[in-house]
């Protein structure tokens, strides 16, 4: 079995759908502006996740389709206004909705994504309050996503931050729209009550290895390392794992050093390169890479309790590639 | 029976679980930012609306709190939306959220303000038919509201409006979340097919009337007439029904004049005078007045069907007010 060929598959079934479900409307721009980036591409690995949980408990996959249409918009909803907010230009390798059809219609575009998700969940067909429940998932989705992100920028802004605190700023940003894809997969596939729970569990690990693993991905690269991105995570004091990690075992000299660099703007190319080399001295780097390697173990180990099956056999290799990507 | 005094006691009791409703809430920062203005104050017409047209089909005034809070709560996210859009400093007399606590910030409580709307509809008692019904209403009408304030900065860079598109625009804009109050209020409060039908009826005029009051208000003092308001409206080629009419009903040099300021960002205060002078020549002022008694009487008419109670007079009486208000 092929990962990518069993993602592709249902990714390309999950596009036609979606493309069928933002057709038309007007005024057309807004809908144009609306259509943007959810058929610019991507992975779809929260589609897939919820169509392959809804899979490994033998569920019907056309039942899951609103709910990965919901959950695809909703992420994109966030995206949309994400990108305001950074002020970022490109998305994949296309303009940002507010670049391309400016700020207002882009606010606009990403409240009507944010409607469009909901009128998703009103598809769900079947019995009315497991409807009712699912959606109130969705609801506290995207309330969590809310706090993550708000916790993110005020994370930047602090100057200690524990790893437990870490750990719930990216459970809340990233990892429970994955825990939420997985469970609500589940749940409309008529998964058992440990099933729901055992698939709730992949999803979140999976959420969290996935978040770490983009950290890494864009720390770890020596090429990049006076490149933009790096360099604009360290002088905004972003808190990624690696950082958090660094600063809370860095001593003396080291410690001011550190603490003078990072979230400094001004920094120039010779600073971002100390506290570089201070993520490679306090092993944060490493330490980051092996938290990623125990999240996926600990995803795998959560859908034990599944029968076997090729579904569980792809959550077993999408829990790999989660963290072993390079991009 | 004194209309203040009515929408008072009904807008005391909404302020008190509206306010438990927002309590709390981590980073604090963030629910801070949500609270802002749903805490500021105003009217709250719109919950006032549902609770009465609950009232006037002797529905049970409990079961429309959560609509409420969620009618009020979608209708500040929009208004914390365009206020970004708008790059408005000040509202309620408060400065605005994004002037508060920064861009990226308001963008988050507007998404999050809008999630706490469908998290409030998830308290809707009973039939689980009846809850996904109105919910569903309260999509469709945020998806209508987004069309309306797309059309609306449309229409400001068009040169041409025909007064059934400006009707379209402000029945989105701001009707269509009246005619939802005043319908939804009457389906929880079980009233029968007709009166429902009655009442979003009553809504929709009340809406449209009280729309077009907002725009002749804006436009009709005398005193104002080179204020910032007027001004800005003109130079920015706002398209009220003032400017709608008045642009249909020009001619000749009249019209070159007009069509030459109206929309010009650098109009001088001479030749804003120039388009005032020409609102009243066409006697677009006079009209835009008389079309909101239309409204108003429309409204009035539509719930002839109702049976007599308190609770009409008070429709009745703030359709009146609707239009004859002063701010």
């Amino acid at each position: 079995m092929d990962l990518k060929i069993e993602l592709k598959k249902r990714a390309d079934f999950f596009n036609q759908q979606l493309e069928k479900f933002l057709q038309g409307g007007e005024p057309e721009t807004l809908y144009d502006a609306v259509r943007h980036l959810p058929l610019a591409g991507g992975k779809r690995l929260r589609p897939c996740l919820a169509m392959i949980a809804c899979e490994a408990v033998s569920g019907d996959i056309l039942n899951v389709i609103p709910i990965t249409i919901a959950i695809e918009l909703t992420h994109n909803f966030t995206l949309v206004h994400d990108d305001i907010m950074d002020k970022s230009k490109l998305r994949r390798n296309f303009p940002t909705v507010h670049i391309k059809y400016g700020e207002p219609t882009a606010i606009i575009a990403g409240d009507l994504l944010f409607a469009k998700a909901f009128e998703s969940t009103h598809n769900i067909k079947g019995d009315l309050s497991i409807f009712k429940n699912v959606e109130f998932g969705l609801i506290d989705c995207i309330r969590e996503i809310s706090e993550g992100q708000q916790l993110d920028m005020e994370f930047e802004k602090r100057h200690n931050i524990k790893e437990d605190e870490y750990i719930d700023m990216i459970l809340k940003k990233t990892a429970v729209l994955f825990m939420y894809s997985s469970e609500a997969g589940a749940i409309l596939g008529e998964g058992s009550k440990e099933q729901i729970s055992a698939l709730n569990e992949y999803g979140k690990n999976l959420g969290l290895g996935f978040q770490i693993t983009d950290d890494y991905l864009d720390m770890s690269s020596d090429e990049k390392i006076l490149g933009k991105d790096i360099g604009n995570d360290i002088r905004n004091g972003k808190k990624t794992l690696i950082a958090v990690h660094c600063l809370n075992n860095l001593k003396d000299n080291d410690k001011k050093t550190f603490d003078k660099i990072f979230g400094n703007i001004n920094a120039n190319e010779e600073e971002i390169k100390q506290v570089y080399n201070l993520f490679k001295k306090t092993g944060s780097v490493e330490y980051a890479r092996n938290k990623s390697l125990e999240y996926c173990e600990k995803a795998k180990k959560s859908i034990e309790i599944l029968p076997e099956s090729e579904a569980k056999q792809i959550l077993l290799k999408l829990a790999e590639y989660s963290i072993k990507r390079e991009k």
